[in-house]
């Protein structure tokens, strides 16, 4: 932490401050500027908690962070990249871009078995489909709760496709455990820590969306909840930011690739149908996800998106995310990347 | 739902608005512009969901909605204002301001006790203290969770205060019922839609934080989840938004209280503490959040803030306070309000 | 400058930087903290800019600045209170709250003149009127320029009331200053540097409008441009910030005038209309502005504003005007403020 | 425009309302709803400015716009793409992708030639360089003005690189058109419409970037004031927006690339330098661009950016520019497009 003084600081403000700051266990080191006087506080002491809210004191002009607040998540701890398996033929943080497709909410059997089969065809090597639903009205539909999740169990039989779905609350997760391969964490929920330490101790990879106000420390410092809890399994998705901007329902934020591949090893997925709210921005933005070096995609693909009962507009027909992937496979190439093979 | 379909839409386009519209269960009222035809979707069909998800078919360009999506919460379904009876003698939402004041963490029951007897000689008609703390990072003070409950029992027993704290996991709903008179849903759980549901069912009070991201409908929604649960005892706080500005931890937007009221019968407090993130600023904040109408103030108070464990650096020393409910009752006075009595 | 190098820089690295810092004519001062090493650079060099640069070194994590930016603006150079007189009975930045209003717009000699007379009969010392009109769309009433100004001229020959209005181009300059008691600068040109430059050779207080996205520190490097310049009649207009939420047309940040009390000498006044978007707003936020330490308030009173050319939907009505001074003359004198005399 | 009624709106209410949209020469065609009335305001009016502002009258609850107010930028007036001409064999908008290159401003002789003779070699077919710098701080270089201009000329002398320069004031656009063959609008003059309208009269390309905090419909009204004052020449720029996030400089927006797309027939070009602030960033923001669709991009180059007057730490050098156009011509492939071809 670095103390900055007030202009004309007092002998005896300027000892109060040194005092504490050997009190909290630190050295105080300090730097005589032309026009300020600036404190290094060195060493490992009781929290840097403690060292901020010396910005209460009359003498200090402000407190500035020096170091990082995560750790596991951070490549100084753990240099090389993470690669997360999530079946046997299936990972996350490789060469091979993942693809995760399917409908915003499970809705009937036809409805994530078609799904299932169409993104399967069309090269996604995930399936995506929601059973518990946060939505923003209580009168909007909710979710089909485990009788989706068995509707998933059952088009993962079908199709091999292993089953990506969101967990709204910590009593669900020995239900959802029993059904999922990957638990996602909405972005309205990027803080809740109620959840984000039950999510610790579980053995399965989490997907974690960034929130729509959520900076990318404040994400880093969600994932290192689950890690510190014991759950080194988790993967970063950003899926748009809230912003002044009305034309598209978040800005996609892609810059938020490269940063974070510079400070974690975590790998990185995009979610470009949220990201935008509309489908005719999802291939574009699909597109240049991969270029900006994402791990992976989450994709909203629905057989009858006029019909969905919820985020229909944001929704790939079949035949649209066909046309994706193969833009994608050209883009991928470019990046040095793969696709996952079509079976 | 306002239905605009794109310049030279086709017969055949038309007809497969027109037709969905019906399908739906509303009428098509056409509406044929210099520029563009409009189509007003008229009764009540099945769901505005899925009018939205009209803006998929090719000739329509957007779907613009009409309704406000609240209705338990709204001022239309109950005309005048709501007052909360917290207990015998304090409520919220008629002509006194509420003050809730206390320390931001509950540390030690003698830190405890010695800002509730601060804030109650000061002129604070509730007591405030977390026992769970939403935490940023997983390594900072987490609160003492029921010990922390029983130290805030105390504190009531000793002063009278009723008590106001945090609730982070729906599976700590009895635990905390046992002993606070009114629950606090925290800013980053606003679209914690597990949580507000439980809200609904139990027979407290409810505070129900606006999330840093959160738009002023969306605020409304998450009180309807709890009012159309069964609890219709909420309070909406005010408690600053993310912006770009630095300056100050959040933005604290006022100018909602006036649309809320406008909105809303629930009441609406303010709180100065968090909105700005320094205590130089709470004083002004919260006297100007009196003259806009807030119905009551939450503020941090604590007897040693630079030893706080958390928010030390906008916690007011309670002689800061102290002053602060000076110049709060000359604005009270003048807004034709009133501040709880002294005893 | 305080720069933050890399966890194992090498001494290679570390040479390079303290070479540079070196160089650049600043005193290279080193931290060897536990995990990092920081180093300071004191001395007046060759400029913040080029020690800024350094981050693009291999061996440099980041670079922090110190001190701020802005000198003859802030409450350092200057540390009592600027109070600019703007006639022989009128200022800005005394005890009393400065009131503003009128037209959006000037329109006619009629409205203008009703406007002017209205307002001062209400308790407004100045009166606001906009002859050159910034306006989003090329298509929209783009003001009444020369004529337009010669008509605020015969409302202040009328009603005694010094006028402010608006400048957009630097080419304007002599023009405006003919007619005008102040300039003022709107929100979107408070970046426009060409104009800024030119306000500072006038001898004209200036009206300096927070712009929708500009920080408190960039607003005070605007105002430093034009008392740079030579003219140090600035006073500094809080007019709503742009954030997410669209219930209102912008954001008023009431907490940016007591931290601007807090960094400079320069009078601080809000206006409310712009601020808020809808008249219903108008009145709580402005007596919430006085409450707040407001130095002034800028408002839009229009005798027929659903009539109106220009933020009909913004302007109060005379008799709505009027109700709003009298509930201001209650708060500031809550605030140990007085309002203008009416005469 | 869709004038929503307020509920319960009273026989003489819904009477003004309909008055009044007659009388400003529209048909009110009335749409019953199950709970609201909702009118439909029919023909071309005395604008849209005054239906707007029939949101003050008592009986209306707000007012939709239906119709974009921008016309001659838009993709229904003239539905193919435009590509703009700049050299008898460059040009922006076709399917090669433009590429301008330089440093950030024109600092002497050496450097710009530097500059110009390695952006050539590297593949750029245009060369960018500030002489009228716009600086947040009066202190800082302000640029080197006609000299710049100067020695600009003579690197398209050497090079044959078309140049790119900004200008702020109106009065110096005689001056800037002696020596560029694009001017360029900064962001913080976006909505400098005295600026703008003066660029109408000219007979030369200009770059308009969006600002900071722009929407992309005043993106495009911003567009419209040039076009509608006489010259068609415009490319747009995207360079980032202004968020919460404080990792990157702006939050460069992508999405907007698709979104202008649809929506006008000006070619889109993105500043990757600016738009994320960071050296390391540019390269794969670059790469994304192409792949969602820019028309060209803009990137600072400088020989030596750690002593750059400005921008340094955004700064590619030669070398790095050099990798970035070899990943940028398999981006290019993958998207169907060109890069210029090296001479």
């Amino acid at each position: 932490m670095i103390i900055v003084l007030k202009k004309g600081v007092s002998q005896e403000q300027f000892k109060e401050v040194t005092d504490m700051i050997k009190d909290l266990g630190y050295h105080a080191h300090v730097i005589q500027g032309t026009e300020r006087t600036v404190i290094g506080a060195v060493g490992s002491g009781r929290g840097t908690d403690k060292l901020q809210a010396m910005e209460n004191l009359p003498g200090v002009d402000n407190v500035v962070p020096i170091l990082q607040p995560y750790k596991l998540a951070s490549l100084e701890v753990k240099p090389e990249k993470s690669i997360i398996q999530i079946s046997d033929n299936v990972k996350i943080g490789g060469d091979e871009v993942a693809v995760i497709a399917g409908p915003c909410s499970v809705e009937s059997e036809e409805q994530i078995i078609e799904s299932a089969r169409a993104v399967k065809a069309a090269g996604a090597n995930m399936l995506r489909g929601g059973a518990f639903k946060p939505r923003t009205s209580p009168y909007s539909f909710q979710g089909m709760e485990e009788e989706g999740l068995i509707l998933l169990r059952n088009a993962r039989k079908i199709t091999g496709l292993p089953i990506v779905t969101e967990i709204l609350n910590p009593a669900d997760i020995n239900l959802i455990c029993k059904y999922a391969d990957i638990l996602q964490v909405g972005a309205r929920n990027i803080q809740n820590f109620a959840l984000l330490k039950e999510l610790g101790k579980v053995d399965k990879p989490v997907i974690l969306k960034r929130g729509m106000m959520t900076t990318i420390e404040e994400f880093l410092m969600s994932a290192e909840y689950i890690i510190s809890g014991g759950n080194s399994k988790v993967i970063l998705c950003e899926r748009g930011i809230r912003t002044f901007e009305t034309a598209t329902r978040n800005t996609l934020d892609l810059s938020c690739v490269p940063v974070l591949h510079e400070r974690t090893h975590l790998p990185v997925i995009v979610d470009p149908s949220h990201g935008t709210g509309h489908w005719k921005l999802v291939t574009p933005m699909a597109c240049a996800a991969v270029a900006v070096g994402a791990d992976g995609l989450m994709v909203e693909v629905h057989p009858h998106p006029d019909h969905a009962v919820s985020d229909g507009i944001q929704s790939l027909k079949p035949e649209k995310f066909s046309e994706m992937m193969d833009s994608l496979s050209r883009f991928a190439e470019a990046a040095g990347r793969t696709l996952p093979e079509s079976s």
